[in-house]
């Protein structure tokens, strides 16, 4: 039976989340910058990384592996290129610097990129995807990870399943795709463990190698399926070697030496829409596909045709309105920090 | 059983459609330069995209969907980022033109964006990655296609296939991931028809809506399955997105309704490594992660642990010294042109 859930109210999250980060260590402004986001990630429904990340993210400070209150330093730059280190500070605050300094390489060069080394988990990477297209520009990132997946063929993990996040502006909001390149990202395989509950198709191999649905057998194998099998693996591989030349830091197999997973590679990159001529036209291109798109025939009655970044806006809705479902164990475990 | 298969030297091909493609309106050097990529293709063991291609290629231009002799037309630039219409031109002189001047873009600006409007099937995407990672640039690119895979839930397909490809110098290689965000694509699926084989796992869904390794089957329904199910969808629907608007062309919804798939809009991104400080440190690390990849447990003692391009090594040496083996069926077809 899963277990219970608690409904806490957005801003009293927020409260809790910036009183517990100030107790640890970190300055008023970067409290509130981090409670916001870990807020706003679960607001938006993306619990695994947002409130139920949040007790982990604090013992990783408590670790040492997260340092408070460092900004990234320029290593390097050649117009539209720069590369920055992050000195092992928060993952969303340097990814939120890495994305604001990107969007202002984009107003220069009209594209522009950014790398991070040393940086930390960013959560949920689709906040930056968001950040950057409401203020209109494309934004195209990821980040590599501790290795988490085998390669194709093989039974060990040699490979992250490194996010990567698309995302345009659409309307007053924007269309966001944020996806692990295994078939679920350990934080789903989480929550579903939470809620005790399978995953809908086969998520990875269990110890003995056959293809499985429980998420404890593949978090413990670490034998996840990369999404379209070889062609994932194939696309892990790519986005670890980009991240760790780009960025000129540690790639997923120093990262896997650690104590924990810190010290990772992350790569930005922004387009200011508003530099190509046609700028007036582009919101009606985008009208006119997902138009097309929401007219498709369903399955079956049951099957809701989405875009992505679609059920956010839905989620963000309802939690603001009604509050944050939270497994009861998750919230107490932060009540205690 | 499948069809008997001939052995082409890969000169006697160049030769054959180079003449056919004189024959058929092209210049001397647009023939060369065609004839040089379709037989490289084929070379690399990328048979979909090359030599079984040629005859659909031909056939496009005698319909009228492919203008010879044209190249691209500037329409809008600032400073890292230019938008070209190809005029309905060769996909692949459009796309190696795109390629070669987003180069010089990132020599320019660190990294540089150029985009394609009315452009062609570019047949294999791999082809410019490799061209950029040869020449020291990282290389992300994808097209759009014709609506060829449902939205997840969906029965009908409004999505393309949408290939994208990431590569990156290696050595004196690259190191090249070129993927369709189906399962399998159209070529590959045509080549299994031809080879009268199954897939080798689940590529989609037949007439009847039931799973099936068939595909004869999902070329008929047009029902693919997208990698990673959902996320392939989501996938293949920013990467449309994008092209149509940064490209200032059409989307995959408006190519569905010409008479054939022509008038595609392309992205091309690259970063020029050389503009990066530790430039000279990068082959190291790549070499690092490729030793350590390379070291993964195979599944059982048939399972080849390998990276995105190096096939395609194995296949250039084998088919340079013995020859490209084409199925009878397909080389009598070209000769008839």
């Amino acid at each position: 039976m899963p277990s219970k859930s608690v409904i806490v109210p957005h801003n009293i999250m927020f409260q809790v989340f910036e009183s517990i980060l100030i107790r640890n260590g970190f300055s008023a402004d970067a409290s509130k910058q981090l409670a916001d986001v870990f807020t706003e990630n679960s607001v938006d429904g993306i619990y695994s990384h947002g409130v139920n990340r949040f007790s982990t993210f604090i013992n990783h400070k408590k670790s040492g592996f997260i340092t408070p209150d460092v900004l990234p330093i320029l290593k390097s730059q050649f117009n539209g290129i720069e590369q920055w280190d992050g000195q092992l500070g928060a993952g969303i605050i340097n990814a939120t610097f890495a994305t604001s300094r990107c969007m202002e390489l984009a107003e220069s060069f009209g594209i522009g990129c950014v790398t991070l080394s040393n940086t930390n988990h960013w959560m949920r990477g689709g906040t930056y995807g968001w950040q950057a297209a409401k203020k209109g520009f494309v934004f195209i990132g990821w980040t590599n990870t501790i290795a988490n997946m085998p390669a194709w063929g093989a039974l060990d993990a040699k490979l992250g399943n490194n996010p990567i996040v698309f995302a345009l502006p659409f309307k007053e909001e924007a269309i966001v795709l944020d996806m692990a390149v295994s078939q679920f990202s350990y934080g789903a395989m989480e929550m579903k463990l939470l809620q005790q509950e399978e995953l809908s198709v086969f998520g990875g191999f269990d110890e003995s190698g056959s293809l499985t649905k429980d998420p404890a057998a593949i978090m413990q194998s670490k034998r996840t399926l990369p999404v379209g099998y070889w062609k994932g693996a194939g696309l892990s591989l790519l986005l670890d070697i980009l991240a760790a030349i780009l960025g000129g830091g540690k790639s997923t197999h120093e990262i896997s030496k650690l104590p924990a997973e810190y010290g990772l590679s992350q790569v930005f990159i922004t387009i200011d829409l508003k530099k190509l001529h046609h700028f007036q036209s582009i919101q009606s291109i985008i009208d006119g596909i997902i138009k097309d798109y929401l007219q498709s025939v369903p399955f079956n009655e049951n099957a809701a045709i989405s875009y992505p970044g679609e059920r956010v806006l839905q989620n963000r809705q309802r939690n603001l309105e009604f509050g944050i479902p939270v497994q009861e164990s998750v919230w107490e475990r932060i009540l205690q920090h």
